[in-house]
């Protein structure tokens, strides 16, 4: 274990490349065989497996989804799996079961809910988990009797998300019996943002056709654009209506001063790291947690560093993309997906100069369309940066990137900077 | 993080109390506040969390559900954590997802299954979400156009499991929209095995009212008595009536020949450690994943040993768990549950000299049903031995110890005898 170790540090010390490609994969001894391997050799081999690894924790990472590892939520998570322990009672952990309720406890206050038992939450292991917790609560509140009869005694059900929202919730549909064709998509404006005119229009179209209209999903940060529904006109609607609003905060939805001011904004980091989206509204609870992550990883790093202190990487990172966006957006090779930003993703092209200038017919828009692949695809042979991209179908969009700025580690004006000088030397050329 | 490391280290090597008890909880300093705490504030309060917690890798730790930490698959976990990566695209885990698909196509060898992509499998994190992909895939399988459309376009479909049976069955047919009323309960055996004759009239029984029985949920190692249903019984009646067959391998149903020589074996084996079980019938498979756990810490454990090391450590469990049998069955202050044990699970009543040789009338089951939570508790004051009881209602049976042998750390005979003798000293004055 000493020697794990060591490899560990010297890998959070090192400097390889973000990436160092996957062809080197074939020499990889995946293989599990009849007979176990020498301790020198599990030791190659774990060495190898960091070699291979995608450095997640550079300051150059900047691919969806997360951020990099915090030091103090990696002890947690080290603790967690050394003491191998489960939450499923007090009495096998009973210091895990502690912090749990520390954290639902402060979540709570931190987005102004009543205080435990009043109100409740979950701790989720993924967004698909969390949004499907929402679902079932909201399903059972309606009709209780789903748990025991099942859906065949009650109307087909309408979910409602926008056509930018997780994927997560068609999944859940299947799942859950309510069936994909039943999830109504909302149109979204220039901003990303649900249209709520749209979501009025399909309420009616769905009682119409004799389904229930149970479940509205705002999205706080929408998975490509980082978009905020409009959630108190949503809210409008869902009251008038009598349909369960579910928030689905995605996770880089950092700073957004949704609910109380500097509150929200806390949550939101969190679920950056941790990848576990809170239930709100387990406060009617129905006993329907499907699996127990682990709190310490998560109370640990907080206790660490504070409120404050978590408050503190968020403006961090705030003001980082702040930047990013000044640098970006009077350059005539940057152009911006939307015209300002309220998270910290920022969406932008980048059209090299052989492009600009010229008329942006389909001819134009299919080449522009391979110019952030091919710019990708150079980065990581180079491995000095990871940066994603993606089209958008639905609003006729290229490929952009998907510049993620997140608080681990903590973002500089300088790795800004460094990110659009490697993007223009790798793209000026083409 | 090499304080962190050392303290790991200390506690492994520790021979501390089991539990420390509770109590000292009250000054445990779980508040999470505006500013962060100082480094060595943290490393006192890692200290603490590591003095407060259960240790599940003591050889003397028999409660229920799990094992101890494999060493490896400790390894595997941390290294796991300090990459901070995911398996949602093969772009961010390329060794990873490699892995993956090695403990699959390896799995699948060992369950006699064809191979990829013909056959495949999914992780999963736990017991719940596992039986649920296996309930997810069957309806998908019978009825397609549920996904879609939902389930009020098929009738109540109906899912049949023993009484014996893990809870989360009803858990899922509340969650996936079929009703806990459409889980048939089928009457077990005195060994605890389903009564396949039960089965074909509760089949029968749904049937009159309207249901479409579509799941027969097989247990291989029930939750509380390790039984093994008649699964090849079962599946004559499954395939009479055209219903998906699913064998749920509980967690400590480890070493029984299941489906072919020496292999099963494995496959419970490597179960008991992760507390995860393979949805095997995702060869149906409809994009359904809903979490990605990780597979390193898995394929670390079983590359350093290899298969042949593994069945090793399920034959020293067997044997220990062989031997404990042999110990108590004729002691006269010993009284087995069943009369024969299919996998390391023992489940018996202390009874002490008190109350031999008299009649077994509601009050002594009374007093009975007192004598193993009394024993418990004072084995966790003293910190020398955990080990689980449970009553099993359904058979109107007061508590008794349930002794889970597991394969790490490696049972001995010695380590069986040291339960045996600490139950006798805590009780005999009872």
């Amino acid at each position: 274990m000493t020697i794990l170790f060591d490899l560990i540090i010297k890998h959070f010390l090192s400097n390889y490349k973000i990436q160092t490609g996957s062809s080197c994969l074939k020499d990889f001894p995946s293989n599990l065989d009849e007979e176990g391997v020498p301790q020198n050799e599990v030791k190659r081999i774990a060495s190898l497996i960091v070699q291979y690894s995608v450095r997640t924790f550079s300051p150059h990472f900047h691919n969806q989804l997360y951020a990099g590892t915090d030091i103090y939520g990696l002890a947690g998570a080290w603790l967690t799996e050394a003491l191998n322990t489960s939450q499923y009672t007090y009495e096998v952990a009973p210091v895990f079961t502690l912090l749990e309720r520390e954290i639902i406890k402060r979540s709570l206050e931190l987005v102004g809910y009543p205080a435990l038992p009043e109100a409740d939450g979950l701790l989720a292991p993924g967004g698909s988990m969390s949004n499907m917790y929402g679902i079932v609560l909201a399903r059972y509140k309606r009709f209780p009797e789903i748990k025991t009869k099942g859906m065949s005694v009650v109307p087909p059900l309408a979910i409602f998300t926008s056509e930018d929202g997780h994927y997560s919730m068609t999944k859940g549909a299947h799942w859950l019996g309510i069936g994909t064709d039943n999830v109504y998509k909302i149109r979204v404006n220039e901003l990303g943002q649900m249209d709520v005119d749209d979501l009025k229009e399909k309420i009616h179209q769905a009682r119409n056709k004799g389904c229930e209209p149970f479940f509205v999903n705002a999205t706080a940060g929408s998975t490509v654009l980082a978009a905020f529904d409009p959630i108190d006109k949503i809210a409008d609607v869902c009251e008038e209506h009598d349909i369960w609003l579910h928030v689905d905060v995605s996770l880089r939805a950092i700073s957004r001063r949704l609910l109380s001011d500097q509150n929200f904004t806390e949550i939101h980091y969190f679920l950056l790291f941790f990848m576990a989206r809170v239930a709100w509204e387990v406060r009617y609870c129905c006993r329907i947690s499907i699996a127990t992550p682990d709190a310490l990883k998560f109370w640990l790093m907080w206790k660490a560093r504070g409120t404050a202190g978590l408050r503190k990487s968020v403006d961090i990172a705030m003001d980082c993309a702040n930047y990013f966006y000044e640098q970006i957006k009077d350059r005539p090779d940057f152009r911006l997906v939307l015209p300002e930003y309220e998270g910290s993703n920022i969406c932008f092209w980048y059209i090299p100069p052989s492009m600009q200038g010229q008329e942006e017919n389909e001819e134009w828009k299919n080449k522009l369309n391979r110019i952030a692949p091919t710019i990708k695809e150079k980065l990581i042979k180079v491995g000095s940066l990871m940066i994603g991209y993606t089209p958008l179908p639905s609003k006729n969009m290229p490929n952009f990137f998907r510049m993620v700025v997140s608080c681990q580690p903590p973002p500089s004006h300088s790795s800004m900077d460094f990110v659009i000088n490697n993007i223009v030397e790798h793209g000026c050329k083409l």
